[in-house]
């Protein structure tokens, strides 16, 4: 393959921009748009420049080699894609208004891919008739579409993003958990030659359907994702995936239930304040309507419900908080007194912490009144526990005890144990060993690969600016000509000559723009290495620094080139 | 980089096919199906197999290896588009069914971008403000969406395809007949690195507007355009551009106009047989309305007025044909017996061929009544000469004379210089050198990257199957394993050994599939060469046969080996 051409910037398109743009909130945005990699052309709609096209399409190699070695073949659909497979698997409506939907000339339903699991199965299902074509794993990169509520944060969260997305086809679960390991194991390549620091977490598996997940983070002060990290041991997780083992207690010698006046006493605070004991010891109990059923969420008075943890426990019902219309029709919730002791038929889910035996200051279902001494197992039933509390810093790591530290993440990559949900829905069945149809399990793995870029910014960048590892980097070597026609004369010289040897090289040569000027820009940029033809270009000799640390060393034309195509 | 791994045929998702797919008409849709390298997804809209983006990629390289040698810059803008630039330059209206429009869950107006003169025009804006920083020639490839009333012929015209399209920006023509120049001959050595038989043909510039423009038609049966070729000089031109000059002829010797009693002959058919002389003795006056207005088109009475040529000359007026109606209002228009002299105030366009001194037959504006030597310029004015006649087989080469024959082709590459139209709508200006703002000037310039593979199989493929060129085949080499343990250990055995020196290598390993079926999937799939361990295979004796040729030799291991690592 032909070597790259000296890209230089008197030509390049990448002007550099000395302030922030006005709407830009994240460190990525802010540098990846003044050092002229991106342009923004509509809300969370991009542009990649020059510079940022090299920098996704090194993304792009390497996560194509680290697929291509797993055995993944590659292949390409496209984005716009007909209702009708969609339909089969509920997604059509399920997606709601995150889906880009349009018609066609004819009126035809279609829709831009936000992930394409039901073509992916049609494929197979067209191409393979029997186990002995299994496993396979099929990957594309390509671009993928959300129509996000609140485009923002940059590139970190477009409505248009690069996305390599894979999918694994196996007859036995075994099969699935093999096809696993591998994307775990690339995944793992993929972002360590990306140069990103990253935690495997456990996930819940959200929209997609399916058991086993985990996400790749690369904390950050910018991401969207919080994830809990034990200081002591391995364990991390998605913070709306900690779990906890239900461990139940000895109520023996908890005496009877037994009701107490609490006048005025309808929230948790005024409750606690009135009798003397912490929040803690007291059980919340939070009604919601579950597809118009009544349920009720038990969690200790002293932690507050995630509702979206709620929502995935019963989905795909649509879950609701309760209305005044819903208190004045059942006369038997005393609204701000509710106990789970005197519920009836009501279905009560509660947290893993009220564990059979546990003991609780609750509501008495009657105004004005609370019962102590209220024991989970004896005196109420809890039809299903759930993990439903938000998860606070300190919380025990369910691990190993140790209190658990909250971090803000970028999730770059996710790995799925689909199962057969689509496999189900799309009649995708196979050959087995025994002569007999057997039915396909799946995986779904995704990477962000615009996100990436964003995400290795957020992580690599400093107060100067960009600061790329240099597999990604837009080029290995910045070449600046500080000076005059001599000094450009010098570096366009050297940068042929790299170029010639393979390096890739980015020349600053633009006319009449001061050394101070291209210092600031090449710090900017980011690129590895910073080759400077200065003060003393006439000796031949050129400064060689380290953009990361900042150490330079002056070398002759000839040491510097060496060193820079060793 | 690290070499491609071998593709195993018991493993690669490429399932060849008997029987043509019922719904293919043309050879390379029948052949990139049959072959295992695309499936269709819904009408027009294609996905590719391992094999076929395997292909895919190999176009891509070279046209990114040559675009990048004349100093373009990559880049990727998004495929979904806000309405504004489109808006501002018209285009939003006047694309009509072919646009795919939708809007994003705001109500926001968006589109899938057909090609990209706005968003280049307004990237331009952001970045450029002087002279100094012209010429730019920025490129991308990408997947483009038009929504064609009859998506057909396969890969060759489908509703999203992968494009190439670049866009020049100069301040002064002549940088602009430049870039130009620099595009045309960047596409000749794409083309002929691809091995694409081609033509070079003068087009009009149809919907885009500006001023000269060519096309690259690459001769195939399935292709939908006719082009003019003259078998004697270099002339060639889309059957649409064919031009001729003005050739006006001295009339001196015509007597005057004179009206002649023609009962019944309101067709050219009735009046050339009543009266004994050729129909191109007779002129043929079409009436047609654009945007209202009755305008008349005069022809040779031999020859078929090209609608298409009609339109393109009044565009964006509409054109339409005038009804019982437009008659009825206007008794002065004796319906099949209209002539140019008696015409009034009517726009009247003919055709060069009514050169001024040439006389005609035609009609005298009264039923039933002719006018001969009615003579052009003397008796009546045409308004504009305008090439509006359907070009025949045999028409004379305007620049030679000699007859002209006609083929089908297939458009992979077009050039324009659109000049001052989208800077003109998005008012794109740059500092002169004199300093004072001047308007830029642009080009446009497109390759069907998904289209030439689908042209390269039309172009290459012979009765077996597909047949590619080297350097866009899937693989360098395409090992059959013709027998049982032994040969399927020897074919991946120098498959691997292969590999390792860096040759793309295809192997059909596939367990209980016959010598002769392997045989005549590997003459289908169509890569180069193709190596056999068949009978043979104890003796360490392979065969290697050259795909088009057919010559076959036998060879030891290591001879064969190192004739494909030559």
């Amino acid at each position: 393959m032909a070597n790259a051409p000296v890209q230089r910037m008197s030509q390049l398109m990448a002007k550099t921009l000395r302030d922030d743009p006005a709407d830009a909130e994240v460190l990525s945005h802010k540098l990846l748009v003044r050092a002229g990699y991106v342009r923004r052309t509509a809300a969370g709609i991009w542009t990649w420049l020059p510079l940022g096209k090299k920098v996704l399409a090194n993304v792009e190699r390497i996560v194509r080699e680290e697929m291509d070695a797993i055995g993944a073949q590659e292949v390409l659909l496209p984005a716009l894609l007909p209702r009708e497979p969609y339909e089969a698997t509920g997604r059509w409506e399920e997606y709601g208004p995150e889906l880009f939907r349009l018609q066609d000339r004819k009126g035809g339903d279609y829709l831009l891919g936000p992930t394409h699991e039901e073509i992916f199965t049609l494929m197979v299902k067209d191409q393979v008739s029997s186990y002995k074509d299994l496993p396979v794993i099929l990957y594309q990169i390509q671009s993928k579409y959300r129509d996000e509520a609140r485009p923002r944060a940059g590139i970190l969260r477009g409505r248009e993003f690069l996305m390599k997305d894979s999918y694994s086809f196996d007859l036995e679960d075994e099969g699935l958990a093999r096809s696993y390991a591998l994307h775990r194991a690339a995944y793992q390549r993929i972002f360590e030659r990306l140069g990103l620091d990253y935690r495997i977490c456990a996930a819940t598996a959200g929209a997609m359907g399916g058991s086993k997940s985990e996400e790749f983070l690369a904390p950050a002060e910018a991401g969207e994702d919080t994830f809990a990290d034990c200081p002591n041991c391995d364990f991390a997780a998605n913070t709306e995936a900690v779990a906890y083992e239900l461990k139940p207690v000895d109520a023996a010698g908890v005496p009877a239930a037994e009701d107490i006046p609490t006048p005025d006493t309808p929230t948790i605070e005024t409750l606690a304040a009135q009798l003397g004991v912490p929040a803690s010891a007291t059980l919340k109990n939070l009604l919601v309507k579950v597809d118009g059923e009544i349920v009720a969420v038990g969690v200790p008075g002293d932690r507050e419900v995630d509702m979206d943890k709620v929502e995935a426990h019963f989905a795909p019902a649509t879950v609701e908080m309760v209305t005044e219309a819903d208190f004045a029709a059942r006369p038997d919730l005393v609204r701000g007194y509710v106990g789970p002791q005197g519920l009836g038929k009501v279905t009560y889910i509660a947290d893993p912490r009220v564990a059979p035996g546990t003991a609780w200051i609750t509501g008495a279902n009657k105004a004005d009144t609370h019962a102590k001494n209220v024991v989970a197992g004896r005196d109420f039933e809890v039809d299903a526990y759930v993990d439903v509390v938000v998860v606070q810093e300190g919380d025990p790591c369910p691990k190993c005890g140790t209190g658990l530290k909250l971090d803000r993440a970028i999730e770059i990559g996710h790995i799925f144990q689909l199962g057969r949900k689509y496999a189900d829905a799309l009649k995708l069945d196979v050959l087995g060993q025994n002569g007999k149809p057997g039915r396909v399990t799946m995986g779904s793995y995704g990477i962000g690969v615009s996100r990436a870029v964003a995400a290795l910014a957020e992580q690599t960048a400093d107060d100067k600016g960009l600061c790329w590892p240099q597999e990604v980097a837009p080029a290995d070597v910045h070449v600046v000509a500080a000076g005059k026609a001599l000094q450009t004369e010098l570096a366009l010289d050297v940068s042929e000559k790299l170029s010639a040897a393979g390096v890739r090289v980015l020349v600053d040569d633009r006319p009449g723009v001061s050394p101070g000027v291209k210092f600031t820009d090449s710090e900017l940029i980011g690129v590895p290495r910073i080759l400077v033809a200065g003060r003393r270009a006439a000796e031949g000799v050129v400064e060689l620094k380290d953009r990361r640390t900042g150490e330079r060393e002056e070398l002759s034309v000839e040491e510097a080139i060496a060193r820079l195509t060793a």
